[in-house]
C-alpha cells in the first residue's frame, strides 16, 4: 500500500490495518488518523513518534506495559498478537535451551520487579546472543534512562511493522 | 475486588483485569498504575479521567475512534469485545426492527462521515429511544462540542465497568 492509499483509507480501515503497529495500542494509530494526509512514509512515522513523545512519563510507561515479555507467558500460551509473535520467532525466542529459558525468565521478572514495566527490544534488529546480553545489561541501568531506551526500541519494532504494510520511500527506489 | 487487591496487582495483572475499562486503549489502565496506590475507587477512577483530560485533541479522537458503532458491523460479526456486546444488547442494540437498523445505520454513517469519529454512548445509562433520539441530535452538534461529549460519554462507560470489577465506596455500603 502506498501512502496515497493509507491517506485515502477511513480511520476504521487505518485503524484495523495500522492499529498494532506499537503493540496494543490503537488509539496512537487511531489518534494520529487526525494529522492526515501525510506526505510520505516518514511523515506518518514522525507523527506516531510525535504523539508517542508528547505522552507523559506515565503514557510512555503504559505503552511499555502493553507489550508481552520476551519468551515469556503470552509465547507459551499462544496469546502473542501475531506481530509479536513473529518477531520473537524470529529471534529465536521460541526455541531457547532450557538454561536459556530459566535464564530469561529469571532477568525478565528481575526487570519488571526494578522498573515496573517490561524489558522491550525489537528483536528484528538482533540476535539472540545479543538479546540475553542487553536483558541482562539493562537491567542495571536507572529507570528513566530505561523508559527511555525502552520507547527507543518501540520506535524501531513500530518503524518495522509499518514497513511490512506501507511503501517507503526506500522500497519506493527498488 | 477492594481498593486494597487493586493496588497490590503486579502492572500485568492490573492491566489484565481493567486493560478494557476505556474501549481498546489498555494503554490507559497500564499508564495509571504508575500512580498506584489508589485511596479508594474514586482516586483510581480520577487518575484515568485526568490521563484522558491530558491527552492532545487527537488523542481524545483517537480514544472514540477505538470504539465501535451502536449496532455496527462488530455486533453483527460477532467481534465485539465482552463488554461492549454486553453493554449494546442491554439497551436493545442486537433487536432492532429493520427500520430502525436502517435508520442506525444511515446515521452512524453520517455523524462519522461528519466527524471522524464514531458516536460514543453509554447504553447502560439511557435507552433504545434516547440513543435514537441523541444520534440524530448530536449529528448537528460542532466537531469539537461533539468530541467532548464522546469523552464524557467514554468516562461514564469506563466508571460503570470499573464498578464491575472494582468495590466502590457506594457498594462497600451496602
Amino acid at each position: 500500500m502506498d501512502i496515497a492509499a493509507v491517506n485515502a483509507l477511513p480511520y476504521e480501515d487505518f485503524v484495523n490495518i495500522l492499529g498494532n503497529v506499537v503493540e496494543k495500542c490503537p488509539i496512537i494509530t487511531a489518534a494520529v488518523w487526525s494529522r492526515r494526509p501525510f506526505v510520505n512514509f516518514t511523515a506518518l512515522e514522525a507523527a506516531i513518534s510525535e504523539f508517542i513523545d508528547e505522552l507523559p512519563e506515565s503514557g510512555k510507561e503504559g505503552i511499555l506495559r502493553c507489550h508481552p515479555d520476551l519468551a515469556g507467558r503470552d509465547l507459551r500460551g499462544g496469546t502473542l498478537t501475531r506481530e509479536s509473535r513473529e518477531e520473537q520467532a524470529g529471534a529465536g525466542m521460541d526455541a531457547l535451551s532450557s538454561a536459556e529459558a530459566s535464564s530469561v525468565a529469571r532477568l525478565n521478572e528481575e526487570y519488571k520487579e526494578r522498573f515496573g514495566f517490561p524489558f522491550v527490544i525489537c528483536a528484528r534488529m538482533t540476535d539472540k546472543a545479543n538479546i540475553l546480553r542487553q536483558l541482562s545489561e539493562r537491567c542495571r541501568n536507572e529507570r528513566a534512562a530505561e523508559r527511555a531506551r525502552g520507547i527507543e526500541e518501540v520506535k524501531k519494532i513500530c518503524r518495522l511493522r509499518l514497513q511490512a504494510l506501507v511503501l517507503s520511500e526506500a522500497s519506493n527506489k527498488l
